[in-house]
């Protein structure tokens, strides 16, 4: 399912891990990568401690602004895992034990030591109302509710969570992306990018400079809905760098 | 200078390339731990996109929530970098050249191949009364508004920025955090660290699961401002891992 129209989701990234530097987030790039895909901008991260009404803040700020609101971490057995409660606040529904999810964890745990404990069966609690994510790589399943994605902190895990959810979330057409890099200080070409995004609407040029191997360089992102622009608009920039002296790289660097 | 408040920070994270997924943010965990060193604790990140109304929005709402916000990523030559504009509207004043930018620039490309560019001159442009900050590693400093700190995107660069703030904002005492692994699915012993936490007011416990050589297990992090607290805390609960047959890790997994 595709439409001309501009998708927008929105992230709320859950935890103190992230907050005190312990972590460094991984759920950001992978669910942005996903959602291009899927044809749907990420259009907004936020990141919250494991406060439950700075959750519900951010999760009424963003789910009425956006087609889709997906959030990370906090649904797991312990004390600090308070997401689904935050959510059902957020949308003033209460939490239940969804029976689905029960039978879930009692199939997993039916053979693991200790069995269906009372902290493994607070992963089976939802806000009122949700369907359930399936979650291939561990027991306990994601939760949609409406327009939100509740799924786990565990970068490998909400990567399954995200697998199992491919093609099935309405979208618009992919992002294409061509990026082109060259050995030349971003501040040299500035007016180059300028008028090559002026001269090809549709298009958005970013340039993100780097240093390596003792040289400056700067790869340029054409980004658009418009596969076929996008290439065209790289094809443009790559002959213009090199009519100026320097030596394009398809692809970046 | 210390006091026994809890101070705060906000970050703006500015950029088209971390919400495509094209770059995996690192400024999140560099600026988080940085501040918990300075007293000071990250209490919400929210990453924009390269629009100029959206950055000046994220900083309006931030700015006066916490005692301190920084923005990283913007600051750059080319037409992308917006992030000095975005400021000076969201703080209602003009842009202007700033005279001692100009001349580190001046100074830093004089015998550069080029010279001060239009280009490169947008990098001294701040909003009408700011400071400028410091930037050891390149010539661009990065500018100081009121309580908002303007950094730079290139993570080595914004690293050095820091580095020349260190000891310079006020803040509280540094939270400590002290770490305990074991091999212990966490739904195990969520009840532990639930009453752990709850009987030791002014720690706050967190559980991070991972999976690793096939097995797994779970950081407890305690974190407090009380360095004491949390060092006592830490053995307490690592003597409950050991009697409940757990082999606790001091400093983690």
């Amino acid at each position: 399912m595709t439409s001309d129209r501009t998708w927008t989701a929105a992230l709320v990234v859950i935890g103190d891990e992230i907050l005190s530097g312990r972590t460094h987030d991984k759920n950001i790039a992978q669910v942005a990568s996903w959602l291009q895909v899927q044809g749907i901008r990420l259009a907004e991260v936020r990141v919250v401690p494991d406060v439950e009404q700075r959750i519900a803040e951010a999760v009424n700020a963003l789910r009425v602004a956006h087609d889709y609101l997906f959030t990370t971490g906090g649904i797991g057995p312990t004390h600090d895992d308070i997401t689904v409660d935050a959510v059902a606040t957020a949308l003033g529904v209460p939490v239940v034990v969804h029976p689905e999810a029960r039978k879930i964890l009692e199939d997993y745990y039916r053979d693991r030591p200790g069995g269906l404990t009372e902290p493994r069966l607070r992963m089976a609690r939802t806000p009122e109302g949700a369907e359930l994510l399936r979650n291939p790589s561990s027991g306990a399943p994601g939760v949609r509710m409406g327009n939100v994605y509740i799924l786990a902190g565990v970068p490998h895990i909400a990567a399954s969570m995200l697998e199992a959810l491919t093609g099935r979330l309405e979208g618009g057409r992919p992002v294409v992306s061509v990026t082109i890099g060259a050995r030349a200080p971003e501040s040299d070409v500035a007016e180059m990018l300028r008028e090559t995004e002026a001269a090809n609407p549709g298009v958005a040029i970013g340039s993100y400079p780097f240093f390596k191997d003792g040289r400056y360089g700067a790869n340029f992102v054409i980004r658009s809905a418009d596969g076929d622009l996008a290439r065209s608009t790289g094809a443009d920039l790559s002959r213009q760098l090199r009519e100026a002296g320097y030596e394009p790289v398809d692809g970046g660097i």
